[in-house]
């Protein structure tokens, strides 16, 4: 069998691996859980990325001892250069058999290499959010990505939050709640599986699993749909807050992002992104006051991109562009535009 | 011997036991480490109950194998009925040679039943924060203590998450923040030892403690002594949320409780309250907010106490109480009012 490239998409609540063949036919492709490091240790991350791509391995029909030519990891969680060089070289050390090369890049990184070669914003808004501003130059400037417990503003997590602190502060009349909590109460309850709010503690702290807790978000978003006020006001916090962190990376941009067709191409990551349109008016609100108060007019337009197939893609590319290896696969063809604004 | 009461009380950074005589002499105190069980877990927390009343009761030169009269225990966490009676349970049957009696109730009884058996409104911040208003007829309505991760604004590890995320957001240029992180920035390099802020991550996930990274307050309170402008803000804003605590049991006050001397009694428990004076131009600004809101005239003063001595002495009471023993502990000799307010 020819030379095989690998690509694992690493998120906080599941994770993609494809393989490849030199001539870009996607081979195999299999799922798995979680793979963020700090979410469940090095240790457990090690091994739920062997038996991945082992699986896609035997997927592919390819023999399990034969190395892929490359791997590219693209974890979220996978921001820290330190870290990255120690999972790299635990990789090389623990699994010499599952590829002769290893690469470990972030989230963003490999979906941007999924989506584009000449670089934009990468919006992430999963289980955790990120933001990460590619230069064409390749030059890198983030915000954001530090964890719940440090931001993750605009992400499953922090609205689920939200809408739950908003129970317990009505509940204990903290404040003015100037919404309704009778909805998400009840989601909660129901979500949850628990009669009364106190049931809620230990899966805040004993039995804590971010990705459980995330999940709660759906029914949140189930909520907006159908106009609970609650709901739909989060959302509309959570795309102001998604729009703050690429505000905060527009002081380091290359001009040329402006310029293309699309205007500022911004590429939307994670399940959040589906509820755009309850997202949309706090997100715009905000990048029309950034625009309003920026010097220049060449922020003219941006457009919200999303992937139509997994960052392994991206990964995968990364991983061979690191032994050398340009693999023919379309960026142009794995995205698709879903909004464009023109200030 | 004759027959000896414990009291003790359960921090979330540390503990303090009291053993005393039915004529109300305190024949030994004895410290020991956090007993929160949210944050240790109830099989480590009963262990450390066991070994410091052990050891409280060999310092008072009592026979290990002699039971106590009644042990009371005033914990932080400990405001689930069902989770208390299920400590009192897990006590009674893995130390029968400890105790005869258990009690078991939350922090915030234990402070109030060594200050006063007239009640009034505990506030507490410490590792954690929780207002719990206690009436004269018994009857309690409480506002917070859902720990850090749904609550504990204005507790000292409140202040050292709002601070750290200021240094994070600055550096991430995300939102304007009108203060100079400078002071905070180093002096967390320095309380965690550590050369940027990724080092903190370790901090925040896989080894996070809560009575460690809470400890950070102290350094905070130290900018704000010196005047640094970041740390007087934060510690502005903890006074407006403990405030907030206190307006949101008003609504369940019985008026009897603005009628003393004193005004409304507010029994300020935990180390956060020594930075008093950076806390009260917040904490005044929302009382007298709240005050001009209500109807009725009644609120015209209150009054912040302190406790001179442990709230392990008020578990005693406690405990004593429930095996029908008043103990002879003079409430009133045991506080101190540090603060006085006319509207």
């Amino acid at each position: 069998m020819a030379a095989l490239f690998g690509g694992v998409e690493g998120g906080g609540t599941h994770s993609t691996v494809v393989l490849v063949s030199g001539d870009g036919q996607i081979l195999a492709e299999s799922e798995g859980p979680c793979t963020n490091h700090w979410l469940i240790g090095s240790e457990e991350c090690l091994r739920r990325i062997e038996r991945m791509v082992s699986e896609a391995k035997s997927k592919a029909g390819a023999d399990p001892e034969v190395p892929l030519r490359s791997l590219g990891l693209s974890l979220s969680g996978g921001d820290q250069p330190e870290a990255l060089a120690a999972m790299t070289q635990e990789l090389q050390r623990r699994f010499p058999h599952l590829s002769l090369s290893y690469s470990v890049s972030s989230d963003a990184l490999g979906a941007m290499a999924t989506a584009s070669d000449r670089g934009g914003i990468v919006l992430i808004s999963g289980t955790g959010s990120n933001c990460k501003l590619i230069n064409p130059d390749g030059s890198e400037t983030g915000c954001g990505g530090w964890g719940h417990m440090m931001g993750d503003e605009g992400s499953a997590f922090w609205i689920a939050h939200q809408a739950l602190k908003a129970v317990f502060d009505s509940l204990d009349n903290l404040g003015a709640q100037p919404h309704d909590i009778g909805y998400v109460r009840g989601a909660m309850l129901e979500y949850f599986q628990i009669s009364d709010r106190t049931g809620l503690l230990p899966h805040l702290y004993r039995t804590f699993q971010k990705d459980k807790f995330a999940g709660f978000c759906q029914r949140l978003a189930l909520g907006a749909q159908v106009g609970d006020p609650l709901c739909c006001h989060i959302f509309t916090k959570a795309g102001e807050f998604l729009a703050r962190h690429a505000v905060a990376v527009l002081p380091k941009i290359h001009q040329s992002l402006f310029l293309g067709e699309l205007g500022l191409p911004i590429l939307c990551v994670g399940s959040v992104w589906n509820s755009w349109d309850h997202l949309r008016p706090g997100f715009i609100r905000v990048l029309e006051q950034a625009r309003a108060e920026a010097a220049g007019a060449e922020f003219s337009r941006f457009s919200l991109l999303k992937l139509k197939r997994s960052s392994a893609l991206g990964a995968a590319r990364l991983g061979a562009r690191n032994v050398g290896t340009a693999l023919p696969l379309d960026p142009a063809g794995n995205v698709h535009v879903f909004y464009t604004h023109r200030f």
